[in-house]
């Protein structure tokens, strides 16, 4: 691994002092290897956490089945409405088309939800402060999901978009400026596929040099993404979407060349293997034979605050994570060398659901306490093995490291592997009485009662000068 | 006050001996001094926390002012829109106008809506097991608000109500019997006035006579309701509205009649003078010679968790009160011995917000601990007297006291006026250390870790046997 | 029937002298026999050709079954659409729910259309000018339909109307501006009863008074109609509907009093027996006793163009009625003493189909130059008896017999009864050869080829001086 | 000519003997020389008599400005509405806008209309029955107009068509079957360029060649059509259209290429040069230097019934053309050797308004009685000019003449350079009075009254063996 880390450091040298002698030089090729070669800008593992944004035509039914409809979680994305309706027959599966039926009538279809796309509510500017309140250090927003309609005014979807159809309003762009704005990054995600779309049922190479292609260039051109992230790839291999082709064309003559970030979703046998960081989706890691969790490359989970990305108005309190999990599930992904890539579904009028709101503050009123325990960081390798019953986690950052309890417990928490440093309680003014014994040091937890608890959700030690 | 209360016990005793020997004797007759000696049925003040649902066409546009609005409190609902939108010229009044036209269009009528109120998620088992949950024991609905649309088929409002439109259901039939079900009380807002219908705009005698009484008594006669909650009663002295006739007959022959409350919204002349419970409305005391808060006259306080009653799309989280300030009002209000009736604002399609849900769940948490510490309970007459600053409040049940802190902190309390009794913190299963002085009890509270502390917001002493 | 109307001038005589003398003087009492006292105003009979307009919310549908539909005449009227979609089980009946379930959906409500009636097209000045040219002397709007929907504002309508909802304006009055500008008569079809009313379904009694009787005073008071055109009336008898008390304020004391136009259908007893003009529809006679047709009072026949009086898209071409068989219809209907009441419905974004413009242009066309036999004519007594086979009709005017030709032949015509005038032919310049022997008159047609033949359809010989 | 006849019949000949010996010879090659040489097909010429049916979105808003907006005939298209919307401000032209915001409102776009093209009532066996009754011999639908909407599920326009949108139907399809089982020929309008198609704005060759190219071999390929009539050529030469290379496919190897006829509007120079028949359009000879109406090649006049092809709702009985005023036009047309090719205008839920069908009625009617002067006949070589005055027009078919009166006069008609043959009068049984003097022809017209007239507007004499 540490082999691994200075290769990328020095290919990313080499490629800073390339890049200030030669202009344009085809630097990546379009191959895996060379593409592969080119390191993951810093930025990214240093900012955790971001937004995800699932936004479109399926905001408008925003519904699907949830837990007590005993679906598994995969199947409760609100986001494929069109696919399970038209599917609509897969055994033991909650009808979509039953709910369709009875809410918009048999005769109305997907199209139609077009009209519903209203978007009146929408205030970009207002987003980008509940996203930079929430402690979050980029945004991922649906420029076109599976359904092949995009945010922003692609000639390729010509009557398929939001500036031709309802709202009428290029909701890529408005966004981007609002997200930069605040001095965050702001980045795409893209489906290489479309379901429905005749032309690529009928002919996926057309398909991919005459309108895939043309529109993920237009979309690079048009807004500098920090982030491309890729999806709907598992159809065909990485050749069949050009896909090095077209990163290759990012890396070097792109305008978001510099600093751009994407991930692993290419081509059916990209995932964990080839591109940008590496994926993980509600904890599912897609290639079984690698554990993205546990290896070094840069990775990011991604999930709903619900069980859904797309907005779903079917969940009710209990399908929601509370603020509780959300913190764990952030101090679990980060103590394991990860990024949380949280999803909200907002609404067809252009809101973020007041519930999500609650949580992001929730989760931003702990990051402006023990931030410093997480932006910046690493996974501290001596860390003991992260499993589903932890409670002690560690990061680290320079010289520091970081203990975080996920459950408060008045017993003493020993660190092994450490001997040296002071330890202060984060967001809180008292002593912390600590004993050092060998390679080991011995915490005393403080008499945190209800008028001097920091914070709620869990507590954070930092030993400064332990590394 | 205790004559009062003797007063009230020996006539509620009366009514009841009086109605085992006779059948539909004119008990009440249709004046103030008759109707007003009824005693208020016990259930109400024991009950302490109810739901109120506002919930009609104001739902689907779903807009009001807020405070970043610079309006007051009492401009901020949304179940206003149509008088707002008509008379949009007040000066200095942020524009639903503008908001209207920029959202659906000039042309675009208030009857218009009638079309959005698709009530396709409306799940009233669901709702009464949210209220349930939430440690409500009552609630009430606007069978009609001002706007005159009605959520039962009301022969009198044909055409204007929700089985003849959208969503074609017996709205309040359906939660009458979904709520009745779940064992809490079932109740109706009812206006009184209708803003724009022309019979009352024309002539009041004949709107009273041939559509309002006769609405009203279709109400009761068909769901027996166990609260009618009048309202938009202010243009007209009780008279004009044939009040007390009214009354007289709910009271001597109506289905309702054993326990039915009212509150004392039934003429311009008559909040905190005359009909059932008096009402506060976000503090606000009607009558300023009065003070509802401090008399013995059993009251309610209604509210919203934001700062509307219908729901509104443009409150954000800063514009909802948090769980902990829920908390707070109702301790507040029980303590001086009131009710509160807290309102939600279901959504057009049949939903309560996600964020409704939680509040109310948090609440529903608390009051699974601490409930013993406000439902049936009585203002403690030598509490000391409550003020915005007031930490410590008192309720009282029998022989015992409850001791309600709204703050924590780890310095002794001292209650005066109590020399014996046992103590306990509700939820804790520790002991409490006590010391008795004269007349005085101070109690210290222990050192509640967040390990061994049984709730967030608010702690509860029991004193047991103190009275 | 001479002595009959020697009485009817007097009275009318009588009528207007003592109008000259008393003010408001109870000349009518509510019975029937004082009712039918009054005269018919003069003015009716010799307009002897109207428009009726059918325009409501069926014509948002605008759908019946037709002739190809084996229905007979009464069940293709698209106005009963409401009617028969709930209705829709009658056996052998083609389904206005298959229609309306295909073309609208399942949860379509009748009450939904509301939103599909826009009337931007709606011109009534150029509707004037169309009926002008047409020859028609007077018009009746539909101002409420069975459906209970009004075409003005009516405060018993609330929000059932075409002010409170689309198309937003006041149909009724807008018409009777542009109508009486022209100089034509202006008069309301009322439908007495309501078919969904809960209130009439309920109380007939309450509805009368405080629904239908304020709707027709209403109705009187705004617009000072010419006619009053009621029906819906065969559910109960007149005593029911308080008919004869509403036709004494009518004649007495309303602002129409002088010269309104009634026609029999004030309860189910009173077709053809009492009230103003006797009324048959589609040649139906509804007294089977009776044989308006023949009788000496006034009457009028009213049907569509086509099979249905509300607009039906589904009638083509083979469903209405050529110019020619129009032309014939009002000739047979003039020649036996009645007069014609031609219907148009026009679509819901207002407009007058153009085949009924085609229509009504052709009427005009013929009647510019054979009016002379129509306007202001009686049914000749001497008259044969007038058959389906007849193609020879006669009117009289003052001195002059008219002779109406439905069929062009080339043989003489001979007329017995007439001794004397002099013939011409209207719109031909040519001499005419006429023969008289004893009591008859023989005519011997000219040669009218297509250079010289004044009209298509039908040709009219002036007998000048025959009387 | 005779020598052209020849030499079409023997290329006819000689292809069908090739096609039986050889498998997709190279025929035609991709430049106009080559295409021009393939002679039109027979069947046009003989047929003389088509339906142009224009049906599209623009059938949703169906408005144009008629004549008494006092703008010229082309600005009165309907189905140009998006264009007038969008460029509403030239000078002196009506505002679509103005009706537009008025109607629909300012924020409702022309994508919008998309709903409401509902079809409902469309019968495309109805259909194919009027236009057969009509006497009509071939169809052309509008697959695809400016608006590039197309009627049938093109691949090319995902989501901008009749099967994903509104009515979800294969309109074109539907129709060709329907036409075709009646034994009329089908064929389709197709526009090259589509106003707003950001692809063809921005590249046209990417246009060309991956969109309009595939859509229209898409077309043939689908449903064999017998006429591809092309439009919205004007923009660009035929050579950036590939219009040659298309044909040479068309001709070659499509299936349609044994008797497809094309037009002549395959780019900004071909009119009146190239391709197949010439067109002309509310008699506006495109090409100022070539006259299509005085020359030998075929061409097609085509005009709708009233002064629009789409509906236009606007449109009164006086913007509508007579049924005398189209049986003139027919005659002229054929007199002088073109075809005309007449428009109807569906409304948006698929019917055919009744006025136009009684104007095809009347055709049908008239030329039941005397097509035989119409169909299969040539222009006659002989003929005096036709001028606007002209009332006697002459057409021959093998040995025979025709003399078609459109004004009825009862003196004598004689006819130049013709001294044989026998004279009958179309539909007329009596004998017709006939004098030769020396080349002419003199025929004197017989007494017509009108129980014995044939047929209204004009009046066919056929002298057979004159030629």
């Amino acid at each position: 691994m540490k082999r691994k880390f200075l290769k990328t450091c020095l290919t990313a040298l080499c490629g800073g002092l390339l890049g200030l002698f030669t202009t344009n030089a085809q630097q990546y090729q379009a191959n895996w290897a060379s593409i592969d070669s080119r390191p993951i800008p810093n930025w990214f593992e240093d900012a955790k956490f971001g937004i995800f944004i699932h936004w479109g035509l399926f905001s408008v039914p925003a519904w699907g089945p949830t837990a007590k409809n005993n679906v598994g979680i995969y199947d409760r994305y609100s986001e494929w409405y069109w696919q399970t309706l038209t599917n609509a027959k897969r055994p033991g599966y909650p009808s979509t088309l039953a709910f369709h039926e009875k809410a918009f009538g048999k005769d109305f279809k997907y199209q139609d939800f077009a009209k519903g796309f209203t978007c009146e509510m929408y205030d970009p500017s207002d987003w980008a402060n509940i996203f930079e309140n929430a402690g979050a250090k980029y945004v991922v927003l649906t420029s076109k999901h599976h359904e092949g309609y995009t945010l922003w005014p692609s000639a390729q979807a010509w009557n398929w978009n939001a500036v031709d159809l309802n709202p009428h309003r290029d909701i890529a762009g408005d966004l981007t400026k609002a997200v930069k704005d605040k001095g965050l990054r702001m980045g795409f995600y893209y489906s290489l596929y479309e379901w429905f779309n005749p032309l690529y049922k009928k002919d996926v190479d057309t398909y991919v040099t005459s309108h895939m292609i043309p529109q993920m260039k237009d979309l690079v051109t048009r807004y500098t993404p920090d982030i491309l992230w890729t999806d709907g790839e598992w159809d065909h291999p990485s050749e069949k979407w050009k896909s090095t082709e077209f990163l290759a064309w990012l890396y070097n003559d792109s305008p978001s060349k510099a600093e751009v970030v994407v991930n692993d979703r290419w081509g059916k046998e990209t995932r964990s293997k080839h591109g940008g960081i590496y994926t993980t989706e509600y904890d599912l890691v897609h290639d079984a034979n690698s554990s993205s969790m546990e290896i070094a490359h840069p990775w990011e989970e991604c999930r709903g605050i619900g069980s859904s990305f797309g907005y779903n108005r079917n969940e009710n309190l209990e399908d929601y994570s509370s603020s509780k999990q959300l913190i764990d599930i952030l101090i679990d992904k980060v103590a394991r060398g990860g990024n949380l890539l949280l999803n909200v579904g907002p609404t067809a009028d252009g809101r973020i659901p007041v519930i999500m709101q609650q949580r992001l503050a929730d989760m931003g009123k702990w990051l402006k306490i023990n931030g410093d325990a997480i932006y910046g960081t690493r996974k501290w390798e001596k860390s003991p093995k992260v499993t589903p019953e932890t409670k002690v986690f560690f990061t680290k950052k320079n010289k520091d490291l970081y203990v975080l309890l996920t459950q408060w417990k008045n017993t003493p928490v020993t660190i092994e592997g450490v001997s040296g440093g002071t330890v202060s309680m984060l967001g809180y003014n008292g002593a912390i009485k600590v004993q050092k014994k060998g390679n080991a040091l011995t915490i005393t937890p403080p008499a945190l009662t209800p008028d001097v608890n920091p914070s709620e959700y869990a507590w954070v030690f930092k030993i400064s000068g332990a590394l």
